[in-house]
């Protein structure tokens, strides 16, 4: 897939220019390079910390103000127990094997992976076929020049090899030692045999304050957060579901081994949505009508299984009425997250949702759907929605005795028939002293059909035997305690909300939106250009006064005023070389105008105004330039637009080099 | 102080009504209450994530954009390497002493002052004086009524007493071990002896990776990580000074006993500046005319020392003058200060810039302005300004060797004669073999008075000594060494840029700017305000249906979609009680704005408009009602311009309740 990706402009996308490009402009870098760098950690400098922080307001806008969702902002440090009982502590891991003479931790999956595919690689070496080496990953390529040999293996090892690889991802722990065991296994820096894999948590501890009693972890998600304020949510929407919280903030992981860039990092930022439904509803949105005939990519889970890749293009209301999405509310939010990609600038063509499959999904999820973009790394998971069922509320309301649920009067009292088994408080009291209340909560906690069955015992046996915790079993006579069916009324409904969740990985996108922005000037690749929508492009106007001239002054003071107060932001160029040659570099920054004064603009105050994807320029007065750019950056007009009502200017910018 | 505060209106200021007015409306809460809240971590809600949105908007706008800051974001996670070149591994430290027998940990200042405190208390209580119980911290107060006792000091004890709490801020550990013996002071909650005072560092630490070899902790402030940028600020400004970054993110102290609310918290959102100056340019600034003649309220150093603590109004340009502020850099930056102030709603009487005292300020720093805003809790640091000098980058640049300095070509070659040693390698390489490249190191780095002696010397005894570290004392025959002075022409200047940094305690503005907004209306306490201005209330509109009447259905969808097309933010609330107790109960959350939809609105689409402050009306048409509203959340108009072209509507609010 990598191989095969290509430019907006149709061009084979050359990852080497394109990262030396983002260095150049200092778009990001690894953090605390004069240190030697760390890895998985990234800075972003002026263009990409600006483009990220456009990309958000637009996020703000078209989540937050437009679906009227309750922003918040909770804490990233996060005490033990909560990530305990969200199941994070048990099971947010990786496997990593040791080599116990160098003491360097390998993650245990990468290494099966690049062993056996040394071996096959090798395999095919000695077997006389051509051997391409994708640079998928700089070091690994290194690491295979030294340790590729050309030793040809039966054809049985190669299939078990094949089908070893097709199913890593599904290996526990004890399968992954077994296969590193059988196939004899070793680091490949140096052939040292490795320890067997150890389950490593994903989460950077901490302790809060300095008593150590307050073991704490940096969040791996913003999402827990979000949940343990779900009674401030019901506060703040008089409990009317449906309703949602979206939180934008950082969460951490601590992987063992980064790879990939921007795309698996320790440290990112999330921008989650909890969409709260009652679980009665169908999950029904009240807009789902709104966007019933936008058309989306949907690659399921059928396609997928018989090996298909290629989406199907379908109105999200038929995906929805055929069951293909689970419901509404799924398939408003995937119509919401592709037109977010739209407006902050994505490829549409590189743009599809794949269904997960059974075994990604988590056993509490009822179905999952990723948005994923296309890099030159490949289709790349970059807003997953999931639907989380009950599963968050659910085990924190059990692990705090909190009530994370909705009260909502029932439109018809109900009548309920049960049994209840109640201790005579004044005979069970002296028996039981405190463990009274220990007694009544077991008999509580029995089901109806047990109750049912116990008062039949009872009747005829005039005692029953109960199994109370940390008591063991305890006998009950007649006298102490009453088991029989009551009936009473229900007025109020109490229901645990279940939860669709739209997660965005904002460095991911931002990645992906370099990708697809870059290309090369047809018949100069080295003339690069990165085509940011005006409405996110980190900087929106290039000034560039023809040259460096004192009678420019006065002029490029008013036009500087003139964008600062449309809060405008711009950059001057009036370094000595030509024109030309500052619109190439700036086009390299994204910037998507240029006005140039010139020596008619001190005669008549007029400016060219030029588009940076098609270089063609206009030219008018200074009011008519300011108009249009301030519509354009705020997306109400297109270039094709002020083309339509403003005239033309023909001198071309390579005259001007 | 505290006791005096009084709300924009002019009333007492009643912290217990604004803090329940702050829960009930969920501004803020205490993270992770379900699992019994967690001190010193504040979960934001829906008003308050929202209008710190719109702060940081708008201090992007009038830092970043406007004065052409180069935005970085580096990351949080710091290896320990960097932080302990910064010094904070060794100092950034609070002193605490621990109770052995319940191991509770204790501020040793808190503690000291908390005991000392009460004992002052105690003994006013006994000599029959008026002991008023200010509020200041609503845990103290509980522990003061367990501890208070009525026992008179005699005078001599009672000044030393007072002496010790105003001195209490320069005290170091072994002082306050002294003090803690000397006058016995014990853990109040239970009369314990404590431990002597430990240095305990307020970072906290975790690790990168599984390897345990990557110590590393969450950053205390975004500067450090702005410094080591520093190559690719002047890669990216092509190295033209002065120069500025500006990174707005979280940082993180382990607090050890948080107190205040707001304003100490364990992880809080900073916006820094590090604008970088040339040491020999005087740190002019170049915009600085522009605002030479801005008044500032500024508390000088000298004015403390004398004991006042009144701010004298006078305008930048006179105060750089005369160098009560150092710089015009410093000065400016001042003047920026306020004026954002001011644009996001501080009320500028209670305001005010103070100098740090000589023993406040950090070694290296040349001159530090504070500028506090004044709360119930007093007056508090919000933003710092301080003068780095070069230190940090200094001190980076020293342990990494890498280059973090400006090298710019003099303006004209500088002749420059020095005293150079240097080995003859074709002797010395025999002789010293490794150690060659040791010995000529230490030759290097004498100085040039020593170099000249050693000339001397080396011509008249035919030999010199010279220490070199590991090696000891070497001596130099005269055919080893030449040591003699030359000549050579430079052309290039390399210096350490000094710094400037403004530094935003964003959570203190907020909480400040929260208590500034907040009033109740005359007459009936129970009605508070929330007066956020309209550019940053978090809600901007609110629209009521006169009543639940299908007729308003289209009219209501109508405003609402005009409304979103102009991306303002708005709440409807169709709740069946009066007009007058929806505004009054969304006046809590600050929304500037209401617009009645009544039965005339389905006649004549004309729509009363309500002001927030004054509760007054005007009546128009749904254009000029939404032009309205548009121009005065941008800030481009105020209500009373309103005024004056829309015609006033004369029925009441209280008439409709």
């Amino acid at each position: 897939m990598a191989t095969d990706y290509k430019t907006l402009a149709g061009q084979e996308f050359d990852r080497g220019a394109f990262e030396s490009l983002l260095r150049r402009k200092v778009f990001l870098w690894q953090s605390f390079e004069p240190y030697g760098a760390t890895k998985g950690l990234f800075d972003y400098g002026p263009p990409l910390e600006t483009l990220e922080a456009e990309v958000i307001n637009i996020w703000r806008d078209h989540f937050i103000r437009a679906e009227k969702m309750m922003s918040l902002k909770c804490s990233m440090l996060t005490p033990y127990q909560v990530l305990k009982t969200s199941g994070h502590v048990d099971k947010f891991a990786d496997f990593m094997c040791k080599d116990p003479k160098t003491g360097e931790i390998l993650r245990s999956d990468h290494l099966i992976k690049d062993v056996i595919e040394e071996r096959l690689k090798g395999d095919r070496i000695a077997r006389g076929e051509n051997v391409s080496d994708e640079p998928e990953d700089p070091k690994k390529k290194k690491k295979s020049k030294a340790a590729k040999t050309a030793v040809k293996l039966d054809d049985a090892q190669v299939k078990e090899y094949e089908h070893l690889l097709a199913t890593l991802d599904d290996q526990t722990g004890d399968d992954m030692g077994a296969i590193i065991k059988k196939h004899d296994i070793r680091n490949p820096s140096n052939g040292n045999e490795v320890e067997p894999p150890v389950a490593v948590n994903l989460m950077f501890q901490t302790q809060i304050g300095a008593s150590g009693k307050e073991p704490a972890f940096l969040r791996p998600e913003t999402a827990q957060g979000q949940f343990l304020s779900f009674q401030k949510l019901v506060e703040f929407s008089d409990g009317q579901l449906p309703f949602a919280s979206a939180s934008i903030g950082y969460s951490f992981r601590n992987e063992l081994s980064p790879r990939s860039g921007l795309l698996r990092v320790r440290e990112f930022l999330m921008a989650e949505v909890e969409h709260f439904v009652d679980p009665e509803s169908g999950k029904k949105h009240p807009k789902f009508a709104s966007v019933k005939d936008v058309k989306l990519p949907l690659l399921s889970r059928d396609v997928q299984q018989a090996g298909g890749s290629t989406p199907v293009e379908v109105t999200i209301g038929e995906a929805v009425a055929t069951k293909l999405v689970d419901n509404e509310t799924l398939g408003y939010f995937l119509v919401r997250i592709m037109l977010f990609m739209q407006k902050i600038g994505v490829d549409q063509k590189k743009l599809r949702f794949r269904q997960h499959m059974a075994n990604e999904m988590a056993h509490y999820a009822a179905d999952c759907w990723d948005c994923e973009l296309l890099s030159s790394y490949g289709w790349i998971e970059c807003v997953g929605c999931a639907d989380r069922s009950a599963y968050d509320l659910s085990v924190h309301m059990k692990a705090t005795g909190q009530p994370l649920h909705i009260r909502e009067p029932l439109k018809e009292p109900k009548r309920v028939e049960e049994y209840v088994a109640q201790l005579d408080k004044k005979k069970s009291g002296p028996k039981f002293k405190k463990d009274a209340g220990k007694v009544q909560q077991a008999l509580d906690d029995l089901t109806q059909d047990i109750k049912e069955k116990l008062s039949i015992s009872l009747e005829k046996d005039g005692k029953v035997e109960v199994e109370v915790p940390e008591l063991g079993k305890v006998e009950l006579e007649k006298d102490l305690v009453a088991i029989q069916k009551e009936v009473r009324t229900e007025t109020m409904r109490e229901f645990i909300p279940n939860v669709i969740e739209p997660s965005f990985g904002i460095g991911r996108i931002l990645y992906s939106l370099m990708e697809h922005a870059y290309w090369t000037r047809e018949g100069d690749a080295a003339r690069s250009v990165m085509s940011f929508k005006p409405t996110v492009a980190p900087i929106k106007v290039l000034v560039v006064p023809l040259q460096k001239d004192t009678r420019f002054a006065s002029s490029l003071a008013e036009l500087e005023q003139r964008l600062d107060d449309e809060s405008i932001s711009f950059r001057v160029d009036q370094s000595g070389v030509s024109i030309g040659k500052r619109y190439s570099r700036n086009d390299e920054l994204g910037i998507p105008f240029g006005v140039t004064i010139d020596y008619q603009s001190l005669e008549d105050n007029s400016y060219t105004l030029r588009d940076r994807d098609s270089t063609k320029q206009v030219r008018a007065s200074l009011d008519q330039i300011l108009e249009a750019i301030s519509k354009m950056v705020k997306g109400k007009e297109s270039w094709s637009d002020v083309q339509k009502h403003l005239p033309a200017f023909e001198g071309k910018e390579e005259d001007k080099e």
